[in-house]
Order: structure tokens, then C-alpha cells, then sequence
């Protein structure tokens, strides 16, 4: 069995598609075993009347809900009673719980976990790594993508050594490319921090470091890991997000706006159904936060049932494939790097 | 008469396309005269029969060309005989020569622009406003995009100062709305470079600032100005950029893997090119150097005769409405701040 925490407020579509996304993993992985943390009246009442293995559900009983605008320090002192503090503190306490996965507020997930469940043995600062899918029909992973918006060389090659172990144990990538966020593709690009993480990827035997990557290509299927800091990271993976999502809309008006295109773009709705999905980062599930003592995987705030379930899959996966340990055991070669 | 010197050689497409865009802009410019920086011969050859006022054309002998693997440093060191360090000195020696673009190696550019012709009085650095479309039908300039990628605060609000009189004397937007690149709209977020920034920005009346922007929303069309470092500013203009390709390129991949989808998009042909053109940065001209004494215009590597057109025409506004004085008043009322 692996236990999940799973955090069931604080999304735009909870705790509906929470529940929805539960059961729907709970169906998907037999030996999955799913704590419910929030009301628990509430949640009862939503799972009345389903079908699902109530032996495998338990429930954390949690009153207090965080609001997205609470301050991350204040969350942690003053909503000790929230489903997702209350989460962090079971995925603490139990042994027996691996993971915990939450669709709130993303900067007191990040404080909570960082000062409840803390790191793993080496890892300097924990980070986010997203998936995002590629035109070639693969995957890349973007690690930091926000935790962390200063950065050492340092920290960047174990958010590469982490990344890289993820896309390998979770996804499947053989061998995965590794590349640098940065100006251009010169070695000799960008300021002092990208020269010198440059050089200690270069140097790290465990990875398969092909230089630095632009951000044009990130889309392009070159690469599977893209390390960069928090702050640039941030940029990059809402640009590319934002601008499919404008450019899908500024296509959907200019096809409102004639008839003709109208009856094309009727002709060509799965495509245009298919290219929606592709381009929906729900379908990739959420940002795990690599480098935590146990797995915590951020789902999107707007994330509806299947985003959660996928949120729970990945969470399943990492712990499956004993994907911490493996992390501990190379982060800790080069331990004596930690200032 | 406003005269600009254009270095024909260095572009993907040159010297070709630089000779039809000139003519294109002289055609277009009644007051436009041109230097044509290259080897004169060859570029005699691609004017021979060609229609153009002659007598608001000179040549500037250049036989050596720049490659795009160049050091900069070189560059000005060895290739003193080139297309682009010529058009460079003659525009500081030339009091009459008001500008220069050149699709030829940025950074080659950027140094050569830096040491031989020098800031504007105040200003501490200059830095790259490319300009991109948004939904909407506007433009907005993202400043700095490149040429700076470690920054201070105070260089942040000189970017603003010199990107929004830019947006407002060359394409008339009125009173643009500044945003500050940042992980999340809220003050307080970011590292200190950003929330010190966020505070100087507040405080300067010149500027219309409307608070932090988060890098999905650049094309909304709810900003005209962005400003950032020039680290995050590059990854936003290239994941912008490189996913509005991606994305098309995927579309077009997918429309031929089925012939209904070939006659949809056959219907709807015309729009498909019209959203080709509106994602095509080439029909918005080239990236200006903002804070040179003269104004210098970098075109894309892979400009054809529209964008170079285009690049000559933004030159050409900058000087016709005397921004750089503009800049010089405004800047320098904060000039105290410098280190």
C-alpha cells in the first residue's frame, strides 16, 4: 500500500473535483491508500452515494480553509487547523504516509513543507519541476520554476541531478538531456552564475548534460530537463503557457468572426479539441516539489478532477520508484560542495 | 533630410534583403537618406536597374564581414574594415548621420554601439526594446530584452523611463501603462531587486506604473511597457516567441496528417496566414538600443526586405521625434541615483 495525503481545499474547483480526482485514482491504483484532510461532514457528504474502496479512504478531519491572498508565514502560525497544514503535519508525523498532494496556495505549501517536513539528506533547497509536453509528443521537465528566486551554481546542479532522476524513475526517460536556461547556446553565455553552473554540469558524471538550451526551444523535443533559477524558470513556463492559451483564443475569435471559418473550423473541430488538450498543462499534472524528505506534488489552483488524479499519480510514481533515495544517494556525492 | 546608415552585410538574408528593404524605405520616406554600408561593387550590382531616388543614396566602402560565431571583442579589435564597425564610426564621426540599423551579430553590435558611440547623458546602461503584437491589436516593448543581464533597481526605472517615451513618441500610445516582470503580481513578491524596483517605479511620476506582471499575461494587451533584466527579459521574448512557432508549426503538421483537415484549412487559408503574419516578429521591426547617443536599431539575423524596411522606418521615427533628447530630460532629473 502507499498512502497518500491528500489536501482537499483551497483549489477553484475544490473540494468537487478533489473528491472526483480521488476516486478516480483510487480506481486507476489498487494499492493506493488516499487520506482525505478538510471538513470532514463535507467530504462525507460528497462521496455519499459512490462507488469507491472505502477501506483504502481515511479522513483527516480539518476545519479551517486557506485563502490564495493569506500570507505564506501567517498561514503556517495561525492556520494550524487548515486541510492542508493539517496534511503537512500526518505526512510528518506518520511513517506511514509518503506523500501528500494540494491544489492551495503554493506559497504555504512551500513554507509548510520546507519547515515541517524539511529536506533530504544533501539537497540544499528543495524546487518545482513542472512537465510540459513537447510537439514531438514527449515531455520536458523545468526545474526551478518558482521555489527559489536566487540561485548558486551549486543549486543548480542538484535541481539537475533531481530533475533528471525524475524524468528517468517517473516518466521513463532514458538517459535524459539536460540543459541550461540561458541567452544562447555558448558556453560562454549569460552572467557569472550560468558560466559556472556551465561548468559544473559539465563536470557532474551522473548526468547527461548537452549545454545550454534558449528559451524558443524549450517546446522543441531536444530536451528532457531544463535547469534554470526560480525567477527565470517562473518566466519561462508561464510565457510559453500564457501565449498557447492566447494564441488558441485569438484563434478561436478570428474563426467567430466569418462564416466561412466557421464551417472550416467545424470540419477541423477534434483537431482543434486535440491541440486545446495538448496545450492544457492540466493534462500533465502538477509542479512535484523535488528535494523534500517526502513527496509533496502542487497541483494547479484551477486544477479540476482529472488534474488531481494526475497530481496523485505522480505522487504514486516518485514513491514507487523510490525516487527519493536514489536522489539522496547522488546528491550526497557531492555533499561537500554545501557551503 | 534624416540620414541613417545601414550595414548591409551580417543578416541571413543579406545583402539582398537589406537593398530591397532600403528601397522599399526610401520609396516610402521622401526626407530618408541612406548610407549603405558593404562592398560598394556588389552593392552597385544589386541596385543596377533597380527604381530609386540616386541622389538620396551614399556608400560607405566596407570588404570585410562579420560572422555570427564572432567574439565582439574581436569583432571591433580585427574587423575594423567591416560592414557594421564602419557604419559605427562613421555615425560617431558624421554629425549629420542621426542613426543605424544593422541585422548583423548582437552582441558585436551592442559593443561596438557601447564603446564607440557611446551613452546619452544619465544614462547608465542602454538596453534592447524589441516590440511585440497583442491580442488585441496593440504592441507592447519589452525592455531590457538582452543587453544587460545583471541589473540594479535603478536601471530597471531607466528602462521604463526610455521604453515608455519610446512606445509613446514612435507609436503613439498615450500615457503607456509600465509593468514590472515579475513571479506574481502582488508588491512584495520576488527578490529584492524586484521589490526595490517595484518601490522606485511607484515613486517615479514620469511613469504610469500599473504594478508586477507575471510573464502569461505579456500579449493580453493590458501593458505597453515591460521592464526587466535582461536574462528573464530574453527568456520571455524567446518562450513567447519560440511557442506562437511551435504551436503554429504543430497546427500545420496536424492539418496535413488528414485530408478533412486539409479542406478545413483550405476554407480557412487566409486566416491561417493572416495569424502567420500576426505571430511573424519580422513585421514589427527590429530590437532598438535604447540610451546610445545616436539611435541603433538591431534587426533579426533573419530579416528579409519587410523587416529591414521596418527596422529603417523605426530609426527613422526615433529620430524624427526627437526621442533621445526626450529621454536625456527625463533621465537625468534622477541622475543623483547613480552609483
Amino acid at each position: 500500500m502507499i498512502k497518500i495525503v491528500l489536501d482537499c481545499y483551497g483549489g477553484d474547483h475544490s473540494p468537487e473535483a478533489n473528491i472526483d480526482g480521488a476516486l478516480a485514482a483510487l480506481e486507476q491504483l489498487q494499492d493506493l491508500q488516499l487520506v482525505l484532510s478538510g471538513d470532514e461532514a463535507a467530504l462525507r457528504k460528497l462521496l455519499e452515494g459512490r462507488q469507491y474502496d472505502a477501506s483504502r479512504v481515511e479522513f483527516l478531519h480539518a476545519p479551517q480553509v486557506i485563502g490564495c491572498d493569506e500570507k505564506p508565514t501567517d498561514v503556517i502560525r495561525l492556520k494550524r487547523e487548515s486541510s492542508m497544514i493539517k496534511a503537512v503535519r500526518l505526512l510528518r508525523d506518520d511513517d506511514s504516509a509518503a506523500a501528500m498532494v494540494s491544489t492551495g496556495s503554493t506559497g504555504a505549501l512551500v513554507a509548510a513543507a520546507l519547515t515541517r517536513i524539511g529536506r533530504l539528506r544533501g539537497v540544499i533547497r528543495p524546487a518545482f519541476c513542472p512537465i510540459l509536453p513537447t510537439v514531438n509528443g514527449g515531455l520536458v521537465g523545468v526545474c526551478d520554476s518558482g521555489a527559489n528566486v536566487e540561485v548558486t551554481p551549486e543549486h543548480l546542479r542538484q535541481f539537475a541531478i533531481m530533475a533528471s532522476l525524475y524524468m528517468e524513475n517517473v516518466y521513463g526517460v532514458k538517459n535524459p538531456r539536460v540543459a541550461l536556461l540561458n541567452v544562447g547556446k555558448e558556453a560562454e553565455k549569460g552572467d557569472e552564475l550560468r558560466q559556472t553552473a556551465y561548468k559544473l554540469l559539465s563536470e557532474t558524471a551522473e548526468l547527461n548534460f548537452v549545454g545550454n538550451m534558449e528559451s524558443r526551444d524549450l517546446l522543441s523535443g531536444n530536451y528532457d530537463v531544463v535547469v534554470c533559477d526560480g525567477f527565470s524558470g517562473n518566466v519561462l513556463i508561464k510565457a510559453t503557457e500564457g501565449t498557447a492559451v492566447e494564441l488558441l483564443k485569438k484563434l478561436k475569435k478570428d474563426i467567430y468572426s466569418s462564416w466561412v471559418y466557421k464551417l472550416g473550423a467545424a470540419i477541423m473541430a477534434k483537431m482543434f479539441k486535440e491541440e486545446k488538450d495538448f496545450f492544457n498543462y492540466q493534462n500533465y499534472g502538477g509542479s512535484v516539489l523535488l528535494g523534500t524528505s517526502k513527496v509533496v506534488v502542487k497541483g494547479h489552483g484551477s486544477s479540476k478532477a482529472r488534474a488531481v488524479q494526475k497530481c496523485i499519480e505522480q505522487a504514486y510514481r516518485m514513491q514507487a520508484s523510490e525516487l527519493n533515495s536514489k536522489m539522496e544517494e547522488i546528491i550526497c556525492k557531492y555533499e561537500h560542495y554545501e557551503a
